[in-house]
Order: structure tokens, then sequence, then C-alpha cells
């Protein structure tokens, strides 16, 4: 009954005074918790040069395969996790936006992490400056993992996507964590650590778990820790601000709840499909976790004309819903995760009341299989402001309930300012069916939003919703929300890393990079490269063909060909007054041509070229030019084993294009698929 | 003689108390400085709402023709700010350092601003996600400018590089700027602001400049500012702490001094060129603004067995450097910036030495040209640590000044340890003519550095030196040297840009983005896209082209006249066995006909096709096959006018080859010139 931490390889129960956590369904004691007695500082060090170690020695694609067997594993053991998420109050749905939401965060960044960053244990951002004359010193940039532990500060709201969507981007980046869930829903996490531990699929070290306070473990962070925080903006504040945090420039991510709007767009009215989608989604928003989402809409910015129509449409919407026992047949809505958060929302609206007018809930509800005394129930609650812009505490004060609130606008302007009035936001969405509208709203609400959604009837049938955050997008918001930046794919994984600039002779770069670079050595070998196994090629093995002279017939020829009699190639009167100043061959030809001169023709290792990138033609190839190509590998990337083909290997080679004059006229680089061999 | 800040747009001459600012080399007094008087709030309101809209009206190209506008107004100018630059005790090529290498980064963020970033005024950021399996809901990511103001905090040792080089970004991203230079040297920041608002190039309000204390300032920050700091770790906690900072998780810069390290390779003796440039680099970084430099090096670590060779070598380079008036012929290094900071690094030198010898300097020294006791002079100080690990001092107590310790190492591994100790640095170097030694010691430091320069004898020749970062690369470093992050070309400039995730249907995004995106609505036209000038293009804009059979007669043909006789299309036994099971069209070929189908053969609008981009084969195109092309105008950029040329645009289109079966075969973009008319 009394929950465990897991604090270094060991699950540990504490023998010290223990909080009381209970059922919000039925208000019975459910468990213990406390973290008296564990060692801190012992933990955050054991997270870093365990946990640390062993994900650092894991390449990229070596972590996305750990986090997608984890995904798979957790998938075949949700029913449990389903089990015990009802006492959170939480319903089916709302159970599968937790658990199943947070595995599937877990799949996206193993999928990103194998094809969008390289087999390797850093990154290379962005490309190669060049930042001398000539070219014997450059600068590029590198991405390593920082070699502290992330902590995870998480909310009550979502035991497990709380977790594991942040999980999955630490350790892709290879650093290990420290979890610490809010109390309140914290023997839902702790079961899913104890699935997670029990997996034996992360290194040891790589995940630590603190049931109860973190104690003195802030004293214990260092320059290289990152530290994220999900939860109310005072105590991320204060979090923030501790001397360990500022004196070590520790980063600290912050997402703080927000204001999040919900706008109609001016085009729409009761007849548009836009409208119903509209009804709907707020609706949805506000009883989904009985509305106790960062995400969730707080502020319905309508049309002044359409205030009436939203009200009594979302009224009756939302006298629909059921509230009850989340295990109960037909109930949509359970309760709150606790009688203090009921006690806080009633508050909350009260202090809204002042400035607004109940249109929907207080007063007596019904409650389905559940006795309401004991369970932590709220009724959904529609307010009207009347003035938006007079009556400001609607902009200011958040009831992390089921709760919104009507402000009606009279412009689209308008509708931008009373948007802006939340003071920075995660989320806002757009209901319109006028592109146009949706342009100028999102340029007027942008600056104060992490995300924006905009839904018109095209889009509605496949959309995730206004609440949800993707793996795929960014998930934070400016000012009030927090400043901080989640996810975003591997943007999100960039947080737990150092990005250091790094700057010498190309050779050296490309020595670090693993990379061929403009400018780098190259070597060569009397065997033709296309005729080497994966295993077998260097990065920067070159290979300088034989050349061919670009004749008349052969443009003649190659517009026979493809059908391409572009004038600059065919027509010697128009090719004079052209760009090109007198007949041209084409660039396709040029590509084919060098093609030709590079092939090896026999069967070998090389089994397709299958992509082209970053083709540029520099200078014009004229009848009567010789040409000539340089090839070198440039990357080379494993690919995983698949039943049905050969082992494989991907090849990035560079390809440049001289003519007689030692003038490069195109450059570009192929990608080709190689054959590997076992031992290689 | 009492320096003036510039508020609101006027100049505003305070009456309030001030502070004398002194000569550095005469000791004499200079200026007054005082920010008694001004309404910081107003200025705050009027950077937003004026500056702030002006710049937020011009597009990235537009914004970056500004910056290089300035850069040229500048360097006309430059001689009057080396005249002033004298009295912060600058030598002429310091000066060089601060004024035109300031002046430098203005010209390659306009450089950069209209090479890689659209003539928008947003930025689209990354790639689109589709998060839906029918394609009808997808996500992206624009940028935007906050709408707030920049405030930059500087630091006195590089008065104008120090503001320019966060102007640059700032402006370039679209946000207003106020600049509150270190007192000690502000009244050559303050010429420098006077010159930039002469010129009348910026627009209102795009910059203001505070002579003296921020007073309030902070108390009127919110959510939409950005502010940096470079200076001293103490004094920028205390900033990034205020609680408006806090409140409104305002985006806070830092860059404090680190106790950079340079490198001495284990591989390297003194018969290596690189021990001379090891050498002739440390003392450079010693003396160069009298070691006043926040990426100086201050931790010289080097081999055991070199540590007598290094001392000696360095003790010989830096008794040729003459101190004294920097005016006067010969002087290799001026005077400290002022009296107190004499007083400081002597300090921080004794307590150095509590742990570490005096090698060089101390004592009585030469000053030529000045009076030593007016001006002030701290000589070149070399101290040597014997035992790094033992003694920490060494790696926490920064004297700046022209000061550094020399700490021998045992292994490679001792050498990474050591740098580590400095818990985070702006700026790390390394000298080795190995690169497997640069690659083990860069990864071994790198998550503890913004910035790593490896040097060799091939590359030092046009190295840019350990301490000066460039424009290109990231600057900035984690833990002690502030967490903070600038530069880095278009990096920087997202430091004072909103990042939205933006969701919705493919056409609502492309309407947002000003770009085609997959899946989104097409037109069409009965004229031809490539007779259509760029104006008259519009995004969307797509032309399915008639077919054309792909036929065994063209696989040889074009095996002919390209020279690429692959097995895979030539084979028919090899081919058997291979990845395609039989003979298949060449790729090149799919590409060439695909022209042959898109391409308009009069002379039109479309001047040339100068590149291709992200091309995949995703299907075999087999003889038989009849194949047929879609393409769509994706993006449009207008070229700057140039006086030989034709008005040009660039347009991106994407083509997409489909065969027989409506299956897509190929994709890539292609991008052309296109003449565009005065009107359009």
């Amino acid at each position: 009954m009394r929950l465990d931490s897991y604090a270094e390889g060991k699950w540990h129960r504490s023998q010290g005074n223990a909080k009381d956590l209970f059922n919000a369904v039925t208000g019975e004691k459910i468990a213990e918790i406390s973290s008296d007695g564990l060692d801190f500082g012992a933990m955050a060090n054991y997270a870093r040069n365990t946990g640390g170690k062993h994900l650092r020695n894991m390449t990229f694609h070596e972590r996305g395969r750990m986090l997608k067997s984890m995904a798979l594993y957790l998938m075949e053991r949700k029913d449990e996790l389903y089990g015990l998420s009802y006492a959170t109050g939480a319903t089916r749905t709302d159970s599968w936006i937790d658990i199943e939401g947070g595995i599937s965060t877990f799949f996206t960044y193993a999928s990103k992490g194998r094809r969008e960053l390289p087999d390797e244990k850093f990154y290379v951002d962005g490309d190669m400056e060049v930042v001398s004359k000539g070219g014997t010193f450059v600068g590029h940039h590198i991405c390593v993992p920082m070699e502290g532990l992330a902590l995870h500060i998480n909310a009550f709201n979502f035991p497990c996507w709380g977790m594991l969507e942040k999980l999955a981007a630490n350790f892709l980046a290879g650093m290990p964590a420290i979890v610490k869930p809010a109390s309140l829903t914290a023997y839902l996490t702790e079961r899913m650590v104890k699935v997670m531990i029990d997996s034996k699929i992360l290194p040891e070290g790589a995940l630590q778990l603190i049931c109860g306070s973190t104690g003195d473990l802030f004293d214990h962070l260092m320059e290289q820790d990152v530290v994220t925080f999900t939860g109310s903006a005072s105590t991320g504040q204060m979090l923030k601000s501790h001397p360990k945090i500022m004196e070590n420039s520790i980063r600290f991510n912050m997402e703080a709840d927000s204001l999040n709007c919900c706008i109609l767009g001016p085009d729409v009215t009761p007849d548009h499909a836009e409208f119903r989608l509209f009804i709907k989604e707020v609706t949805r928003e506000m009883t989904v976790k009985a509305g106790q989402k960062c995400t969730a809409i707080r502020r319905v910015i309508v049309p002044e004309s359409q205030t009436d129509a939203v009200i009594s449409a979302l009224k009756e919407s939302l006298a629909k819903i059921t509230i009850g026992d989340p295990q109960v047949e037909g109930v949509k809505m359970g309760p709150l995760a606790g009688a203090a958060q009921v006690e806080e929302v009633a508050e909350r609206v009260a202090t809204l009341q002042k400035d607004c007018e109940l249109v929907y809930g207080g007063g007596e509800f019904e409650v389905k299989g559940a006795d309401r005394d004991k369970g932590s129930f709220f009724p959904p609650t529609l307010l009207h402001c009347k003035d938006g812009f007079a009556q400001t505490t609607v902009h200011d004060v958040e009831a992390f309930g089921p709760v919104s609130t009507v402000i009606p606008y009279k412009t689209s302007d308008d509708a931008v300012q009373l948007a802006r009035l939340g003071k920075g936001s995660l989320v806002g969405s757009l209901f319109t069916a006028d592109d146009n509208v949706a342009k100028d709203i999102v340029f007027g609400v942008a600056p104060y939003h992490g995300r924006l959604v905009i839904i018109n009837d095209e889009c509605a049938k496949e959309s995730t919703g206004h609440g949800s955050p993707l793996p795929h997008l960014v998930h934070g918001g400016p000012g009030r929300a927090g400043g901080g930046e989640e996810m975003g794919g591997i943007r999100g994984v960039m947080h737990y890393m150092q990005r250091t600039a790094i700057q010498g002779s190309p050779s050296t770069l490309s020595k670090i990079c693993n990379e061929w670079l403009r400018g780098a050595k190259r070597t060569s070998d009397r065997i033709h490269p296309f005729q080497k196994y994966f295993g077998e090629l260097e990065i920067g093995e070159s290979f300088t063909t034989h050349r061919r002279t670009i004749t008349e017939a052969d443009v003649v020829n190659f517009a026979g060909i493809s059908g391409d009699y572009f004038y600059a190639h065919m027509d010697d009167i128009a090719a004079k007054d052209s760009f090109f100043e007198k007949r041209v061959a084409h660039g396709y030809f040029v590509l084919s041509a060098a093609a030709g001169l590079f092939v090896h023709p026999a069967p070998g290792p090389v089994l397709a070229n299958y992509g082209l990138e970053n083709l540029r033609f520099i200078e014009p190839v004229y009848p009567g030019d010789t040409i000539y190509v340089k090839l070198t590998c440039k990357q080379k990337t494993e690919k995983e084993k698949r039943e049905d083909q050969k082992l494989q290997g991907v090849v990035h080679w560079d390809v440049e294009v001289f003519n007689q004059e030692e003038v490069m006229v195109a450059v570009y680089t192929i990608l080709t698929l190689v054959e590997r061999r076992e031992e290689s």
C-alpha cells in the first residue's frame, strides 16, 4: 500500500511519515507516499555515472530500438494500468490519452530517432560553414548528450503520458532520468515504472523514481543536469529560482497551465459544419479529464452575433455529459483528482463569477454509480464574460476543472487582442472555413502561442483536436505558459544535448563528424568504389572517372530521347539571346553522362541509386566541353536488418562534375543502397 | 562631456548626479554618465509599439538589406570610432576586433538573412509533419518575431562588437532593442549609436540607448521581451532571478566569463609546427584586449613532459610584449579598462598564487609612452599549477586580465578531466597534428563547451583563433559560462522569435506558410505555367502533362547516350537476381523524360533550371510502363535586382512522376529562374 521509490537500481520503501492518497471516485484511501530515507545525492550520482554512461555508449538508433521495445512491452501490459487509472477519476478515454498516448510518444521517438538521426552517438547540426577564403579553416556544429541527469517533476493529471513524453526525448538523447510524479496520482506512475523496470529493457541507472518529495535533491544538481517541470506557475518559478539552478545555469524547462482560447471564426454561423465541430470540441475539451488538462480550452472567443447561439448549443451539449464513476456504463466524465481540487476549482469559479455570469453548472448535479459526497465530483461549468476588454479576471484566473468562459468579440482584430490577453498560452484553436481568416488570426496570435490548431470541415475527421500535444510538434508556450518547449520531434531531443561549434581544418572536422566534408582529404584506391561492400568503403574514399567530350550530337540525341526540346538546347536564335548566350547541353544530360562515367556496370555491392540531393548546376556545359566526375564517399549508415532483404547500408556519395578547365559545373549528392556483409 | 541616452526617438542628457569615466591610458576624466530622468516604462512601450511595429512590417530580406546599409555606413565612419577606442586601452588590433569585428556581424547577418531566410515576415521551420492517415490533418512550425523589446546589457570589454553582434540578430528577427552598455566604456558605444541614428537607416524606435543604470526598466518588462546579458556571473544571476523575469518567463540569455582552456595535444613536442602555433596563440589570447575577453585562455593544459618547454617558450614570448599607450608605435598591449580592474585582477592573482607558482609577471614592468601610475596597466602574468586535480582554485578563480595558468596532464583522459573541471566554458582549443587525438579530446570535452577550436599546421594560417566568436557559429557555453547561446547564424535569430506549431488541413497550412504543401488544393489553368511570368504564377498552380510509354528502345538508347550500362538496365540475367527482379529503366532517364514532358520548348519567362532537391525514386519504371508528370508551383522568392540581369525570381516546383497505375514513381523539387516584370 505504501508506494515504492526506485533508487540506485533498487526498490525502496520508505519507513518515515507518509501522506495518504485517495481514490478520486470513492474517496477511499488507496496508497501512502513518502520519500523519507532516500539518499538523493547518491541517486543523482548513480544516474550520471551509471545510467548516463550506459546510455551514452549507445547510438541514436540503438536508443530508438530500445524505445520501441519498451513501447511494445508496455502495450502488452496496458490493461493493468487501465485498471488502476480509474482510481484517478479517469474514464476509459481519459486513460487512453494518458496510457496509450504516452506509449505512442515512445513509438514516435523510436521511429524519428532512427529515421532522422544518424546511427551515431552524436548529431551533426546544420551545414558546414566555410569561414576562410582558402577553405582550410571551417566551422560546424555537433550535439552531444549532456552528462548529467534529467529530473522530471510532473503534474498529477497525466501520470503516464507526463512521464513518457519526457523520457522519450531524454533517453533518445542519451541522458538518464529521475522522475518525480505529483503525489496525488503517483500510484499509477509507480505501477508503470515497475513494469518498465521489470522489462529489463533499460540499461542500469537510466531511470529512477521518487515517490514523495524531492528532499534535498536540488542541492545536488550540477551544471550538466536538466530539470523539467510541469505544473503550477508558482511552484515552477520557485524551483526555477533555486540557487543551484541559478548558479550552475541549469536548463529548466517549464510548462505551466495557461488560459488557452478557442476562437470561432467571424465567418462561421450555426448552419456551417464548423459551428457544430466547434461546439463538439469545446464540450470535449471541457469534459475530457474533467477539464484537468494544461491545454484545455478556458476561453471561448466567439463573434458577438453568435454568442447566444454558442451558449445555447454548449448548454445543450454539456447537458448530455453523464458524470459519475468512470467504470460505469454511459459515464462520460469522472471526478476531479481529489477533494482539494474540488475546493480550489469552486473558489476559482467564484472569483470568475465576480466578472462573469454563470450560464451552466453550479448547484445540484447528478452522479451516476458513485457517492457524490465521497468522490471528488465537479459539474461542467460555463460562464459568460460580456466584455473581455473591461473584465480581465477571465484572462488571469484559471479554474483547473471542467470550466470555460464564453467571451464575445466584435471584429477579427478584437478576437486576436482578446486571445493575447492570456499573456502566453500552450495552445489556441480556431474554427473557420476561410483560409484567409485563418491566416490573419494565426499571425495575430502566433507570438503568444506554442501551438495553434485550425479546424475546418476538411480536416475535422482526422484532427487530433485542440488539447492533444503531439510528439511531432512542439508543446509549450511563452509567458504565462512557462516559456518552455518540449517534444517537436528531434527538437525536443536537443534539449538534452549540448550544441558545440567546432572549428578546424576540413579534414579534422570530417574525422570528428564521421562524414566527408568539402575540402577534406580524400583517399583513393585502384578498386572502383562500387565494387566495394559497405564495410569496405571508407569515408573520404574517392574515385576520379575518365573524361567525355560533350558534342552537339549528344545534345541532339538527348533531346530526341528525352523529348526535351527547350530552346536553350535546340534553337540557335533564341539561345543567343538567352541566359546562356548560345546552345547549351541539357542539365539532365550532364547528370546522365556523369552517371555513365561513374557507374560500374557489372553486378556488385551497389544495389540501387534511390535518391539525389542538393543538385546545383553551377556552370553551363557547351558542346565541345569535356567533363569528368569526382565521386567521394561522404557518409555511411547501416540499415536495420529486414527479414526479406540482404544486409544493406545507405551510402551518400558526393558527386562533382568538372569541365576541361577544372571548373565545377555541377555538384550533388547521390544516395545508394550498398550490400553489407555480416562481418562489416 | 556628459553622455547622452537615446530614448523615445530623442537624445536625452541627464541632469542628475553622474558618475565619472576615465581614460584608461592617462587616467584623465573623459566623460560623465547618468540615466537619471529617463522614463524607462515609456522607452519600453516606445520600443514595442513603434520600433517593433516598423520592423515587423519588413521582410527578412528588407531587414537584411538594412543591416548591410548600416554596415557600409559604419565602415565609412570607422575612423572616428578608432580614435575614441584608444581611450578604453585598446590597441589598433583590439579596436579592429571590436569595431570592424562588430560591423562584420552586420555583414554576415545581412547576407545570411537574404540567403537562408525567405523574403517573408515569418520563417517556416523544418518539414511538414503528416500526423493523420489520410493526410487531411497535418502539422508544421512557423517562427514569428516576438512582439516585445530586446534589452541588451553589455560588458565593458567590447563596447561596439558586444552591441552589434546582438543587434544583428534581433533586427533580422524583427525585434527592436534597448542597449545598455557597461558604463566604463559607454562613451564608445554612445558614439557608435550616434553614427547609427544619424544614418537614418533604422526605422523609428528600432534602437534606444541607456547610458547609465537601467533604473526601473526591469519592472516594465513583459512576456514578449527578451533580455541578454554579458558580464559577471553574479550580476547575471541577480538579473535573471528578477521577479518580472521569473513571473513572465522572459527569455534571458546569459554569457558569463569562463575559465577557457587551451590544450596542447599529447602528440606535440617543441619540434612540431603546432608547438610554435600554440605558444603564439596563448600569448595572443593573454595579451589581446589585455586579456579582458570572456573567451580568453585562462588554463593552459599541457603534457607533463612539455611543461618546462611550454613555460620557457611562453616566458620568452611574453617578454616581447611591449606594454604602454596603445597609440605609441610598437606597443602591443594597452592598459586594463580602469583602475578598479587593476585592483581586482591583482587580488585574483594573489588568490591563484596560494595554489600556483608565479612564473612570469608580478613586480616591476615597463610602460611605454604613458604614466604607469596614472594608466590602468597590468603586466602579462603566467602561473604554474603543479597538480590541477588537487589544486582547484585554478578552475574556479578568473583573473580578467592578461593572466593564464599552465597545468600539466599525464594522459589524454586527464587533459579532458582537467578541462571539464572548468564547469562549463565558452570556448576551448586544442593544438594537435593528429586527428584521432582531436576526435577523442573533442568528444571528451564537448558537453562542457559552446565552441571548440582544433588547430594544426594545415589550418593555422587561415584560423580565426581561439578567442574570436564568429557570427556563423554559436557563442555561449553551459554551466559557468551562463548557459546561453548567441549567433550561430540563423539559430541566433530564432532567439528573438516565437516558434509556433500549426495544425490543420494542408490547404490551410499552405495558405499560412505561403508555400504549397503536399495534400493542399491545386489550381490549374490552360496556360502552361512555364509561359507565365513570376508575378503571374500562383502558389499551388499545377500542370498535368501528357503521357509517355517507356519502351525497351528508350532504355537501350538511353544507355547508349549516357554510357550508363548498369546491369539492372542492360543485363537480363543479372537483373533477374537483382533488387528489381527484371530490367528497369534508368532513374536518370525517368528524370529526363519527365523534363521532356513538362518543359515548354519555346522561349518564355522560365530562364533556367538551376537545381534539384530531395529526389527519391520510389518505384521502378519498367519498359512498358506509361508515365506522366504533375508539376506544381510550390514556392516563390523574388531575387534582388542586379544591374546586369533581367528582373528575376526563384520558383520551386514540386514534380511528381506517376505511372499508369497512378503510383508515384519519383518525386522531387526543381529550382528555376523565372523572369519578373516591374509591376509584379
